[in-house]
């Protein structure tokens, strides 16, 4: 099966969502030099049921066999086309701060293929710095460094307050997504792709989570 | 109406996660001083759908009065009760590298009633610092740390591989939820709740929607 250049446009979004984490098991399974696994395995492993796994994967087609279960190599490479990963992306980080290091350092992103072309950010002691060999640059350069340079995808991790001024002057023909750190919701071209991260609504769902759990347990007592 | 102490346990975790959406937007509207809201007007900022939100706030008994529209004042602050907002809740971070710097800096979490403890490490640099005028501490006094104090949340911020042992290091009494950015799933007590970011998901999900596109854009051509 050859899922190149095959749109997967029609698949909902809650199972795009649930990939990664496959991608991410059979990973450790291939680590583990484990290549043979069944709905069964897999359901113990990453917690989903066996049969979500089956409708999830029978999706795109569907990878497993009746009676011999999943080949760990085969679903991984598969599942990783699947979200674009046998390609590269060449990214910037705008908001060169705690959290836009914390993102420049994680080196797992440039061996899945995201690679770090520049930080910008504001702060003139960090200009001309480097982190990893990749240059802060002044966010004054941005607009300019958008018009000559292909970017995937612009990270931003700037406060609130800038992350749509910024993002305005991101070149809409160069640049194709957006990966937003900042809480707030940006308005962007039509052609510009945004995925958030929205940490307070983490955070807030945590605290739902807890404050539900402590009521149940005053009902109990 | 009333929501303290009134369990929502039957509220799908799909609506929970859209609450704090709602929340970050209602507190804009107030600090623009506008105190009522029709859900077509809502529909129009949030960018759900006006039935999706009269659907979603109808599971909590609604809010809205027919051709009157959401009292948004009223609607924020019993969103922010459903999501454990009107109480507080102690918070440590471990692993004080740049993110867990970064979350130490969020001073909005700090305004929504998550209070910062400490922060835990190994790096004998930080040890005996502050940020904001909490202490960095040895990550070896964690242990008795949450034996001695009642945490609410953990902020895993750790490595992947030092993750799971500084979980198991947590005192299952005192702390009660663990909001974990290590790219792994933890194993923990069930009366622990975790959630989880993980980023690489969120990334990987961009990686599909820019793949997607690229390929349906291939097509037109």
């Amino acid at each position: 099966m050859n899922v190149n250049n095959k749109s997967f446009a029609n698949i909902s979004m809650a199972v795009i969502r649930r990939l990664p984490k496959y991608h991410r098991y059979l990973k450790e399974l291939l680590d583990k030099e484990i290549y043979r696994i069944s709905s069964k395995e897999l359901s113990r492993l990453i917690g989903f049921t066996a049969s979500q796994i089956r409708q999830d994967l029978n999706c795109f087609g569907g990878f497993g066999q009746q009676g011999y279960g999943y080949n760990v190599e085969e679903l991984y490479n598969e599942i990783g086309k699947i979200l674009g990963l046998d390609k590269t992306y060449k990214l910037i980080i705008i908001g060169a701060g705690n959290l836009g290091q914390a993102i420049a350092n994680y080196t797992s992103f440039e061996k899945s293929g995201f690679e770090l072309l520049a930080l910008f950010d504001i702060n003139p002691k960090l200009i001309g710095m480097k982190i990893r060999d990749i240059p802060f640059r002044d966010v004054d350069e941005l607009e300019q460094f958008t018009l000559d340079n292909h970017v995937d995808i612009a990270v931003v991790c700037t406060p609130k307050e800038f992350a749509q001024g910024i993002v305005d002057k991101l070149n809409e023909k160069n640049v194709k997504g957006i990966w937003n750190f900042a809480p707030t919701d940006l308005k962007v071209p039509k052609d510009i792709i945004v995925e958030n991260v929205h940490l307070s609504e983490s955070l807030f769902t945590l605290s739902y989570l807890l404050n539900e759990r402590e009521i149940e347990n005053n009902k109990q007592e």
